[in-house]
């Protein structure tokens, strides 16, 4: 299946809603709560307990539609299949990002991407990034999607980034998940952007945590989520390109990890919930960094998987200055 | 306000309700939603719809009740003056966890604690510690209320340790705040205790990022919020005992930065959404690491802060072995 959310305008303002690819008609939206309300209405629920009820299993937010587990799961299948006029999404609809995750969780899995920022940085390479998928918790409520500006945090200055990453979208949680296991877990994949403000990222991770505020404030998913069984194969071209300029080619088959081992070690020991986002990492040369070129306000920004589509996004203009914390005097000698 | 949460039991299972102290009995616990329902009642909604609309205003999640803003935010003070029978929480209820944070970050404040770790660990002390409040995202899915066991993960060995933190739980959201509107948008402050495993913590920091799974099996909070008018003042006296054993004491006014800081840098170029969850970071000689001393399976950890009360927690046993990902061997030299 293709997953997507598109957003129609309602007298209260946009509203997302989940749409899947008709897979007899590929290029048609079927709009999953209206497949699910018109079915329901066929098996004898009357239109406003079908309307309340599709409602409730077929939320506009994707992620806690996955909290429904196979009542969801079911519905999207079902809509698939479903090509009838009233159940198809209107036109006019506008792509919003796909996922809307309930917690966001990047891996570093490309030995290039981790090898070249040593490398460049001159630091070793810990024998842990082959020991276990190492990554961090990112900002779960700072996502864009296709098309959408990226806001250009006042903080940012000269170095700012874009990595190319595959999202691994989490059907169903679990807790201490083995990989064997986890296949059943994954919903799909989509494109990944997790843009970089490397001059703040760079000077806050000498204290040794993070990142922090050199990823929180952007990033992009999209244009849509492809369930693993219509995905041409493990080994994805990845390909960047800045206003229309290819900078970045690589392959996701170059991962360290699988996308099952990456799934079960971010459910090792933690809960692991429907609807996270797992990022793969950046995919070897994915970045500005590695290739010691920046993005300007205004640049565009598109990223191409194989199989998924292009995740396209301009930088928006920097603001004005915001607040910054005056420096406090160390009283203490180390 | 005293603000918590209590679970109490129905058909469908346990159900958490938040509760606040009544202001002028504080040993009573008015039932925030009943309070509600009973006043939509005197201004004439049918029984029903004062339900259906006290529990939409006042649902079991604190942090959904705060994206209500002063809807929420004033039943909730007029529940604190309401002590009419019907309102008070039912006997028989347990303190949960009084916030289910929407997102959680960590911060670095203290000094003492800082230097000690780098003295500990041989590395320096990075300037850019006392240039910002440095910080990482936690995981804001993995809390657990007073008087609940720590989950003992797998992959936690020999250094099991406890963090003694202040909590700030943040009322209202917003992004790109000065510290001078940041009052306003801070509910209250809490105790938080961030359970670390030394062992994998710092083999994973190691890949420079993080932690992740060294902190992400479980944070433990409560037992209640306090809001700032009611605490004796800036500078809380904090404790932390360890099977009725004193191991820490410190104040929390040795932070470098204040809440509003704290507050406002968590907003900078980022969505901080209501029911965020920051913490202060571990205050001078507030875990075990400082101590060279870490705790076992069955210890029971006490944290008191001066006005809010005392958090008291009991590690779990360790599990069965899990699932560990098979070492890679590098293909790129460095």
């Amino acid at each position: 299946m293709r997953i997507a959310r598109m957003e129609f305008p309602t007298p209260d303002g946009p509203e997302a809603r989940i749409v899947v690819a008709a897979r007899h008609e590929p290029g048609r939206w079927v709009d999953v709560r209206a497949a699910l309300r018109l079915a329901l209405e066929r098996r004898g629920a009357t239109p406003a307990a079908a309307r309340r009820l599709a409602q409730t299993i077929v939320p506009g937010s994707l992620s806690a539609a996955l909290e429904n587990g196979e009542a969801f799961m079911e519905a999207l299948a079902q809509a698939a299949e479903d090509t009838q006029e009233e159940a198809l999404a209107p036109e006019g609809g506008r792509l919003v990002a796909p996922i809307d995750p309930s917690l966001y969780r990047d891996f570093l899995s490309f030995e290039v991407h981790f090898t070249n920022a040593a490398r460049l940085h001159h630091h070793g390479v810990a024998p842990v990034l082959y020991e276990m998928p190492v990554g961090y918790m990112g900002h779960h409520l700072a996502f864009i999607g296709p098309e959408e500006t990226v806001p250009w945090p006042f903080y940012a200055k000269e170095r700012m980034d874009f990595e190319l990453e595959l999202g691994i979208v989490v059907g169903r949680g679990g807790r201490d998940l083995h990989p064997e296991q986890a296949t059943g877990h994954i919903l799909g994949l989509t494109i990944l952007n997790d843009f970089s403000a490397r001059d703040i990222q760079l000077r806050e991770m000498q204290g040794r945590l993070g990142p922090a505020k050199g990823k929180h404030f952007c990033n992009a998913v999209g244009p849509v989520i492809v369930t693993l069984d219509e995905l041409p194969s493990r080994d994805l071209r990845m390909t960047a390109r800045v206003n229309g300029e290819v900078w970045s080619s690589g392959q996701s088959g170059t991962m360290l990890w699988s996308l099952e081992e990456l799934l079960a070690w971010a459910s090792a020991g933690e809960p692991l919930p429907a609807g996270a986002l797992l990022g793969s990492g950046t995919v070897g040369f994915g970045c500005g960094m590695e290739l010691q070129r920046y993005l300007n306000p205004g640049d565009l920004v598109e990223l191409e998987v194989e199989g998924i589509g292009v995740l396209r996004n301009r930088l928006g203009q920097p603001p004005a200055e915001g607040w910054w914390p005056s420096p406090r005097t160390p009283s203490i000698q180390v």
